[in-house]
């Protein structure tokens, strides 16, 4: 934790040894200020793992990823945003496969080296011409400085209002390691599986394997974790390269372990810039939910909540609601007694027994109002097993973005 | 379908033999001209069925009701609105029983023929006195006439713009039984059993367990195909009482069966009302999925795609925007080849062969604006069971609505 939150308040994280990136405009989108073609470079041959959604209508680059990962020589991720690539049938996956190509040839490696990934509008075929002329600018400026990686980082954005960044160092056995992340997502962000687009470089080495549990086990916890709007995308994937720069072997032991934390952390930040970039949102929702079973059971009710639209208004409304934060609980799906419930906001307690606790509602409302998170804690008493989830609010705004956002 | 639609064009349903009802303000509420209690009577001894919520946090009218249904003897129903007597403990539930007793009392009955419903704010305590005031008003003016049926509609309302009512009549075997429904249900309607409150009377004798049978299946079709935000209320009740004041046995055989559909139809005008009358809705969605295995798994589509704010808020825009639809199938968990689905949108072809298909976007957001009803319809070509599902579309009106409704 502590690791990630002091990468967050750098203003922009590092590029771990052995990569290089850059994004520029190609007229995928409309407004000629906003990036729409970034790629990542590895000048190493490097391991990539991967996490997709579970969306059965899934996107062709998703389908181009996954068969290729987990797997070693990767040298590049071409990105576009502005089109999706999704439910375009054989032709999108055509276009996956010359769009990695493209890169591959304007960068001088296999195209087998080559991942892809697409996001915006679903539907509309892949515009390959300007794609291409797009590639050959940025192939031309690769670059490791603080600027490159945030027009790198512009280039996947569609409705995020800033590029989200992470960043974590650590050290194992006399050599130093970094990882960098890089993330979108304000819509679509449902709690299933990467739930949006994130790349997470790294200059250790890694094994295919290691490489793929660990990216598995982390979005698990922390992108799995995050929900705006429920809608879980066709195209969520993360993408984890690790190239071997830093030197030394592929990590094992105390050095993969403490690797996992540093992911965790840098994925962790992302997850909750993701809730916090919501389309329209005014807060992020922070919702531990503890003292169950299991951590899906925790997750389901935490999942419950974060999508009610109840609470999400109650939220933008700066109203201790609490009685629509325990019939959400209620009606999860998970069978608890609510005589044992115990429920916080922002630190006051709201709800304990089965029956309301007297307490001074203009002081948590003025509370939600000074801050831009809100924390909603719950613990329910029959068992051990916890999970933080994070959400927005629902707005108004949110409802004109997405009621006027055509296709 | 005929029976029902016929019987809401008619300005109000006409009650069965032998009930009378009324409505009243009693103080529960803050507008004077809203009603808050209202009580209907059987002048016969009624069997009684009743469906409630499956939240797991239910409020105490519902443990009550649930403890004395199915069976026979019934008398009345006593209802407020302005509490929903939920969240409130050993206490809520003695008060539930005093309400019982109170309106027992009044009108001459033994307590234990009376069953009870609440809805309005959670975690407050009922106020007994305001209600037996105002139940003293409403025994006092018990009534079979259209003004009373809509008064003590009204009684029930929360943030519904318009009491829901609902008729219909048969005949069987020489005798004519009619059957009148009347609900609320504008919010915390999610789709999961009564997802709101309702009375449905008829003249018809009844065996309880035929009663109990008739109204959890037609409340699995109708009332459990209704989302307006998927939020399942503490409350959810639907009580049916059989008062037999229309002569003849308890009905069973082809009587049934007629019984049956008569029952249906009432159910699912009454269901089409509630999202119709969804909070801040300018449209209502009609979903029709198609080509399922099971009808649980048309179900399970059509709830995505009816509880998808990124659907509701294309609904609101009149946009048809059909990837948000079809990603919305692919993540309800229900596996299937997209490849094989079809989409249309107010009778257009929108998608098909796992591709797009070109189509006039202009004239069908057109239609949409055109109509109060937008249509969907969903073949996914792997079985043959279909459902029909109803939900709202997403209006900042209703962030409003709800960010602004304190408790």
């Amino acid at each position: 934790m502590a690791i990630a939150e002091t990468a967050l308040r750098l203003p922009i994280p590092s590029l771990p040894r052995g990569y290089r990136v850059a994004g520029t405009h190609a007229g995928l989108k409309r407004n000629p200020t906003r990036e729409d073609i970034s790629l990542v470079v590895s000048d190493y041959s490097a391991t990539a793992a991967g996490v997709y959604t579970t969306n059965v209508v899934c996107a062709a680059p998703v389908i181009f990823d996954r068969a290729r990962t987990p797997g070693e020589g990767f040298r590049a991720i071409a990105i576009n945003s502005g089109n999706a690539n999704a439910c375009t049938g054989t032709r999108g996956l055509a276009d996956a496969e010359a769009m990695a190509a493209q890169a591959a040839s304007l960068i001088d490696v296999p195209a087998s080296s080559v991942l892809v990934l697409s996001t915006g509008i679903i539907g509309e075929f892949l515009p390959l011409a300007k794609i291409e002329r797009g590639l050959a600018v940025v192939a031309g400026k690769l670059a490791a400085d603080s600027d490159s990686v945030v027009t790198a980082a512009r280039g996947m954005m569609t409705t995020d209002t800033r590029p989200k960044l992470s960043g974590s160092r650590f050290s194992s056995e006399g050599i130093d390691y970094t990882l960098f992340g890089m993330a979108k997502g304000a819509a679509m962000v449902g709690p299933r599986l990467a739930t949006m687009l994130g790349i997470i470089l790294t200059d250790a080495a890694l094994d295919p394997s290691d490489a793929q549990r660990l990216l598995g086990e982390t979005a698990e916890q922390t992108f799995n974790c995050v929900s705006v709007d429920g809608h879980t995308s066709t195209n969520d994937t993360v993408l984890l390269l690790a190239n071997g720069a830093a030197g030394g072997k592929p990590l094992h032991g105390k050095s993969l372990e403490a690797f996992a934390c540093a992911l965790h952390d840098v994925c962790e930040a992302l997850a909750r810039e993701i809730a916090d970039d919501g389309e329209g949102a005014t807060h992020v929702l922070r919702i531990e939910v503890s003292g169950c079973p299991t951590r899906d059971q925790a997750r389901q009710i935490a999942r419950t909540i974060a999508d009610s639209p109840l609470v999400k208004t109650a939220i933008c409304g700066a109203d201790p609601n609490w009685g629509r934060i325990v019939s959400a609980a209620g009606y999860s799906g998970v069978v608890f007694d609510p005589e044992r419930m115990v429920l916080r906001l922002n630190g006051t307690l709201l709800f304990r027994s089965g029956a309301p606790v007297a307490f001074d509602g203009d002081a948590v409302s003025e509370s939600i109002k000074a801050s831009r998170e809100t924390l909603i804690e719950l613990e329910m008493g029959f068992g051990t097993e916890s999970i933080r989830f994070y959400s927005s609010d629902l707005t108004a705004e949110y409802v004109h973005l997405n009621a006027d956002y055509h296709t």
